[in-house]
């Protein structure tokens, strides 16, 4: 049985399909049939070469979601279910040691040094190969966190918690409450997009956003900000002016930072109230270096900064949750679909910021 | 009745010697006779006009400990022990509202607006006029927290545990627990110390402490830094080697910034493991902006950073608990005494770093 | 000026109306015409002589909403606004000292020792006489925290955020987040149904209440559970069964105790998942002993118990903005309203428990 | 190869020497030559059929340190290390299963459902057999975490890190801070020891311990405890006044229940001041109910209890820290010392209460 895939073999060109023979399972491994698979912001940095993290030649994916189609052996959820093969899944894109420092000791995942991540730093030249999700298929290894998804649910709406969704479930996850709290949130994408929704459900009361899409802004306001602010229409000064009133002259509760390129965070940190949090999670690549004033901006302040690298399972589990109890909203998230074959398109659609998340659907019909 | 104290009129000119009556008390005020006046580091600044706190003219001296000559009606320590004419005393140097957003809703009255500081942002100008420490007499006003210490205990000791040692147990009471933890600090003066005297206490494992000055580095290992490095004999990838050695390639779980000066914040994240925690303490005055790689040094590493500005009466409570239960050390932490006359001097040699720290003994004999 | 007011002389009497002399107000009071003043359950207990705080004579009524008839001198919201003659508000029911080491060293004023709680624990025999609600005006001392409400909101509303609101918002205050989780609450009175408003705002996904009237089971269901169990109609071990099936047998999360009789805590703690957290809000008076197995429901299962007494200004705060963005729903809280000289039927009706909520409206017209 | 072990075949009946064939390793597992086993007084319980976890036939023992005699494949410690063959070595006694709610979503390896501990829940009829220390060898599978410990350390020594020194860790772990804080212990066993230990490496002030024996309360004392309250000498409200006097009436910070048995909890609790935490650790056996005053000693109070069940890896490695840096004090925690065949005698001392801490020494000379 064979699986084709869309492969990066050279930065800045384009992916090029290939078949790959499916190599006969290991115990505790999961042949996946890919039903849908995101495009993420981060696919764009790698296709550019931008992430570090990735080696060639790879498919890209790192947000699958798809059907078993094989078990070698018995395989739970976190639930103690077990799974069977026709089973609708989604999966912790990143499989770690459960043996390290950070597994054990800090009991933070997200920081394991042997983490592997499908789509992200699993060249398809290494075995079992089939390691990414611009796929038909995909092979789950055995210490891979899988959840079961309702059947009748659309796999597009549900790829982007096991990446965007999950890493703001881990910002959410580090702060203990925002209930009637103000929540800025710089950047409107699918970051941005999961930010609102996390800050809605656990009640802030203000949900002010900050953007340069109208288009995206619009949809912060349907999921529920309360206030947008298009970075095209408002300088620095007006924004701060504007958030400052919203606020009683307080500052925000909780800044959640949510873009990643230069001087964002200097933004974002005099946002704050005396006693506040900066959240950031949008710096998934080196982008250069921020001026900051510890005096004025961190220290007089007594700011708290979190820097929140990827996610674990739970944070997938929390994003997951999410997306199912706003399908209709996430619905809207997914502005592209694309066959497999149309992976390049898919990723120029996102450089050319055109798509808000595009989706390839590996399998159609 | 009169009291002489040492008032700023001008910036950068020489305190002048001035007499001042004595009002009559108010109900729940306390008159103070100063045993011994701390010469902070920030006094230099603000003798400079480099903190933007500093009115003018003004009775420097934040940190005061004193006899108490007079009570206005009843008042109690936190303990409930009502306070006697004769008691040797130490007080919270700021006095906040208990009305504001920050001290009822945040519950952090470090942050109240209307936080008055004795010697700080009290004008001798203004009722009761003997609003500062280097003087012969201070006026506490009704709110201000005061705690009763034992009588043959040297004044001089304790001065500094009202300002960076409450400093200080403000930020190690941000975080959880350092037990086996490894600590560096940054900076070896009075912040700095008391950070190795806190980490020591709650069980840090390796406390490694950076600075400039051998004698003061001979003071932290005494104090018991496991490990100093002088910053003329290594370079930052020197000291960044060693610290890793140190931890198995780890990195440091907690670093203290206790210095304020720029750069030293792009030094300290690099010394962290993934996960670990920056303590800014250090930056009590505009000291320029530091260039951080967010990405890099905090994203990535899931960095947490607090800002830590000033301290409350539970801080000063747990800065004067250290220092009564180590004496011996606290007492090497004083390296100039002057007389009230000499308080000139005593800044001077504050500012020329022949001072550790400088105590003003105001009612000599 | 003179004020009725409706006194306790001697426990299970019926109040009997008095008319007090205003007294000229000190500086920092705020003398308040009493719009709407809540009758709390506790109200009937203290009426019986159970509650061990309650002095002789008092002017019931901890809960109350009204509108400010003269300030001496100047007093500040927590935001910093002015407040005015005619501004509708509502405060926290107790005044705390600020000086003590649970106000100052704990930062947990609910604990202080010197608290006084309008109503509760300040008798009509002590100066300024009116110190209670069930009155047409209230002396507010110059301690005491005041939120001004907005102007067309139904007075009636308000009055339980002070109490039962303030404590529900203590406990959720105690614990990180429920977004996601199961939270089951153990009774569904005034207690309850704010347990649900919380859970709901933040993100449970589950709230499931056991309780003995369907009547109010249905106003739960109205707020958001999504499951209720009558005690009428299942035993223990259906609930427990029914509790288990809705968390594919894990438990739940969360289970807060809103009831305070015997038995309770002995159902609720078995109905938590391992790690769960037990908020019991609900034993106000003494109610006898409970019968705990530490081994098997707190030990193995790795329990964590908060007992949640009273509440402080930031709770206040918490109930007051939850009860402002859900009106409709508190509206139907509101079971009952009576005049002040009906104040003995009032109270009639909350023990023989047909009252949900009975308010007082005695300015009426 | 063969190893003797001692087997319990049938509760309250002596144990059995048996002799088993060493079965050929399997990826990851590792054989381990015991050098010391200890006997803990849970083992007791076991022996009696008190501790519904058991299977018989068992060889009991969970408390082992022991020298590397074979590693199949490559096994690191969570410090990256290479284990070798002759590395001194000691773990983790639980085997968690990494994928279940508690391990990935709760990330709280102690409450795994799967959670497999050697000489406690694994028969020695399953393969591989050697699944507890009262043995010569024993296997560890690949899942279990080890630490590698220096050369020279008596293996005596650290036997108790892995039980009740990780419980206590654990206990430790689930709180802020004791620094300054007065911490009353219940039980002066090796719990109760550890308690000292950590409470004193943390920085409390005041450590004061309960307990029936004169001979452990003076090994409590010597491992820094500042009171110790003989049961034999006072009664309960002598003990209560006791340390309302040490804490100028406020009542301990932080309780600690270290023996587990009928009415201890009842005791403790009533010792904490309002806002306190009660860690109950002793209750590792069914005990029978606690009879608690929810208003009294809970609510109005303010009291957080946390049940502390068992300890994950994390616990284990803070147990290692704390021995290894009290060398001489634990020491004097091993009361006895027995070879394999005297495991019986070793029993019987532990149950009599003459034994503090008994070790088998396996493989003596």
């Amino acid at each position: 049985m064979k699986s084709k895939a869309m492969v990066l073999k050279e930065f800045m060109k384009p992916l090029e399909m290939e078949e790959f023979e499916i190599a006969p399972l290991e115990a505790g491994e999961v042949l996946i049939k890919i039903e849908a698979a995101g495009v993420c912001g981060s696919d764009v940095h790698m296709w550019k070469g931008e992430d570090p993290r990735t080696p060639l030649p790879i498919i890209l994916g790192h947000e699958g979601v798809g059907r078993i189609q094989e078990i070698k052996g018995k395989k739970q959820t976190v639930y103690g279910e077990d799974l069977q093969v026709g089973d609708l899944v989604i999966w912790n894109r990143g499989v770690t040691c459960g043996q390290c420092f950070a597994c054990k000791i800090l009991k933070d995942p997200s920081l394991c040094k042997n983490r592997k991540v499908y789509g992200i730093n699993q060249s398809s030249a290494v075995f079992p190969y089939l390691n990414g999700c611009y796929s038909e298929y995909i092979i789950l290894n055995s210490n891979t966190d899988i959840f079961k998804v309702e059947d009748t649910v659309d796999p597009a709406l549900l790829v982007s918690a096991s990446c965007s969704g999950a890493t703001i479930a881990h910002a959410f996850d580090m702060i203990s409450s925002v209930l009637g709290d103000t929540v800025v949130i710089q950047g409107p994408g699918p970051l941005g997009v999961y930010a609102v929704a996390f800050a809605k459900s656990m009640g802030a009361s203000e949900i002010i956003v900050i953007g340069g899409s109208k288009e995206r802004l619009d949809l912060c306001t349907y999921f529920g900000a309360t206030l947008v602010l298009d970075r095209h229409e408002t300088n620095i000064q007006e924004r701060n002016q504007m958030i400052m009133e919203k606020t009683r002259g307080i500052g925000a509760d909780l800044v959640v930072e949510a873009v990643g390129t230069r001087g964002v965070a200097e933004e974002g940190l005099k946002l704050l109230r005396s006693g506040g949090t900066y959240l950031s999670t949008g710096y998934a690549q080196p982008a250069g270096e921020e001026s900051i004033d510890f005096y004025r901006d961190i220290v007089s302040k007594n700011i708290t900064v979190h820097g929140v690298w990827v996610s674990d399972t739970k944070h997938t589990k929390m994003a997951i949750d999410i997306v199912m109890k706003n399908k209709e909203h996430f619905a809207k998230l997914i502005s592209h679909r694309f066959s497999l074959e149309e992976a390049n398109q898919a990723i120029a659609s996102m450089n050319a910021r055109e798509a808000l998340k595009a989706v390839l659907i590996p399998n159609r019909g």
